[in-house]
């Protein structure tokens, strides 16, 4: 176990009509509020008139930054920012799913900063406050509703981004596992997909010696693999999507379920080149690459892919040998993206392979990627060809 | 899952060493520090003087709280208030285990408190605020460095009584598993039973349909199980201790592995009761007492005891029925605690059956307790019956 500091000071408020308790949590702060979300969902569901009514009950004054993007932009950000400044509005609400949440908390650090938001983007200037951020959340996936981080895409040139840090935690966030029922079922697997995703990224790590987080981490898994199926069969069922919401939170929370280990983001980083020139999800790119990511990785660390093929597939060892049960384990994975309705290949999503190559040199721009085993263009570019 | 909030704000800073980042954590608040400690240890081993060097570097000025006992008495926390007052201290900083950490609660949460601080301990005052509170931690057993949580006892009235409040979260606390190299076998016994205890009280449940948080539990008590065996064997194993410290802290840090779920108790509290007549350390009281409500309790929810023994123990369920595989278990769990050291029966320390009777009625004075399982005064001396 490496060395490490962990702080989380997020406040969850979980469960079935929670939202009625808005009033009393902003209490606590501002009643000039900037009201984030995106598109119309919220008002068809109902859920805009809930928060409207909450807000006016503590005679909150609102303004509203609407039709936040799914992968949100600068120019949004900018936007609320300015809303912020113009009407000295002293909390940010977001009410939606990861994107708006990113937003939101990038308007809340831009607030305060006499520069150009963007530059934390590029991490040119250093985050040193926000204005307060609260969220109610709407979709299981990014943990986004936990965490300081959050991910802005710059049309103009070409960027996506990410900053984190600690004043862009919320300072709660009201998880009402009902709000999920709505979601369509292909946004419930791409949740799902993230959400995994999120655990691999820390699970296969370097470090050795941290059997707690290998535990937790696999405990995340298996609740997803269970309670994902149930809650694509049976989208109102409140228990699965209460366990989906929880796995979802606690598998990005600021890295609570993998203290003291390192990280490996390079197929985050693989994927981000794939949709930067495809019109595809994140978590569609992640079902395809995740799955060949492994089978190009796995001999790197053995011990780690068949612990995760015997403990979260229970894949019978007995009669094979370590590489076998880590195959069968891989594939177990690839099988249930698959089942529950994810993408397998690049083909699939009309995508072939001319370019590779670019793609390749992009992911390793900045040099090689990857703690688990480093990969150069060339290994980026093979582990691309299996997701033909 | 029930609904459920949860936050925990605590900064912790984790690694061989970190003794040297108190000057930096410190920075962010006062220099005017109470300095809260137990006995001569922290001399001993050279403790002190790593922290009196820190302080000194950020010129604090320092006044001290030593002596506090292993079960802290509220005359000693009115004496540590005092020195605030006196000298407007405006940081408290506690270097030790459980019981120092739980003192230095009582002094932050005393001072700005117009009344008697005992009021809190009653519940005749709510805690509203606190002074900034950081602490170094030298035992791992209570989790009390990131939690809000604190156990005082009053002399004059016969009184152990606790409280809870988010003000009570240290701002930081600084976990190096090397300063626990040094702890006495027994004690380090105690840290293990406290630490599965901690997980027992909320793992056997009667909230349904909670698999995540069954699982974090299940991950707490199979680390704590393995590691704590090693660290016995080689005190100075520093992946064991790590190991153990973060089991520690994880296991009571505010219910995050157990948010949604209805607690139980009742083994805590009868085990108040013995400890209040008898001069015994309370995790050996447990060691006792546990499997003993166990074996009680396990036919009001079979399943989770099934669970228990197959996940946690690895006990083969093949053959058997759920009340075998139940029961073995929890034999399981007495011969662990056997085997590291912990006593067996009240017998081993010399306690016999001539006051079952009052402890059972007092354990229920207010009422039946548990909600595994509801015991009254007469099922409470059937479990202390079985731990003669």
């Amino acid at each position: 176990m490496n060395s490490f500091q962990f702080q989380n000071p997020t406040r969850i408020i979980f469960g079935a009509g929670t939202v009625n308790k808005l009033g009393e949590q902003l209490a606590e702060y501002g009643k000039r509020v900037l009201l984030v979300y995106g598109g119309g969902s919220i008002k068809a569901n109902g859920l805009y008139d809930q928060v409207q009514q909450q807000l006016q009950q503590i005679g909150a004054v609102v303004h509203e930054l609407s039709g936040v993007e799914p992968n949100p932009r600068v120019s949004t950000v900018r936007k609320g920012i300015e809303l912020c400044r113009e009407h000295s509005l002293d909390f940010i609400l977001a009410v939606g799913g990861g994107s708006v949440l990113d937003a939101a908390k990038a308007v809340a650090v831009g607030v305060p900063y006499e520069g150009d938001v963007w530059d934390f983007l590029m991490h040119k200037a250093q985050i040193t406050s926000a204005l307060p951020l609260g969220t109610i959340l709407t979709l299981s996936a990014t943990g986004s509703e936990m965490n300081g981080n959050s991910v802005i895409t710059n049309w103009e040139e070409n960027l996506k981004k990410s900053f984190g840090s600690i004043h862009a935690y919320p300072k709660f966030s009201i998880l009402d596992p009902t709000l999920t029922y709505s979601v369509p079922a292909n946004q419930t697997v791409n949740g799902i997909v993230d959400t995994m995703s999120h655990v691999f990224e820390q699970y296969f790590s370097p470090t050795t010696n941290t059997p707690l987080q290998e535990r937790l981490c696999e405990s995340i898994l298996q609740t997803v693999i269970e309670n994902g199926e149930i809650a694509l069969k049976q989208p109102d069922n409140y228990e699965a999507r209460a366990n989906l919401m929880l796995c979802g939170t606690y598998a990005l929370n600021g890295g609570m379920i993998s203290v003291g280990m390192q990280n490996d983001w390079s197929t985050h980083m693989i994927e981000h080149e794939i949709s930067a020139i495809y019109d595809i999800a994140h978590a569609e790119g992640l079902s395809i690459v995740f799955p060949n990511w492994m089978k190009y990785v796995f001999n790197a660390r053995l011990d780690r892919f068949v612990q995760f093929a015997v403990r979260v597939w229970q894949v019978d060892p007995a009669g094979k040998t370590d590489e076998e049960i880590a195959l069968a384990g891989i594939q177990a994975t690839r099988d249930y993206f698959t089942r529950i309705g994810a993408p397998a290949t690049l083909g699939d999503l009309k995508i072939n392979g001319k370019e590779l190559d670019r793609m390749s040199k992009e992911t390793v721009r900045f040099g090689s990627v990857g703690s688990f085993k480093s990969l150069d263009a060339d290994a980026v570019h093979e582990i691309l060809e299996l997701s033909l």
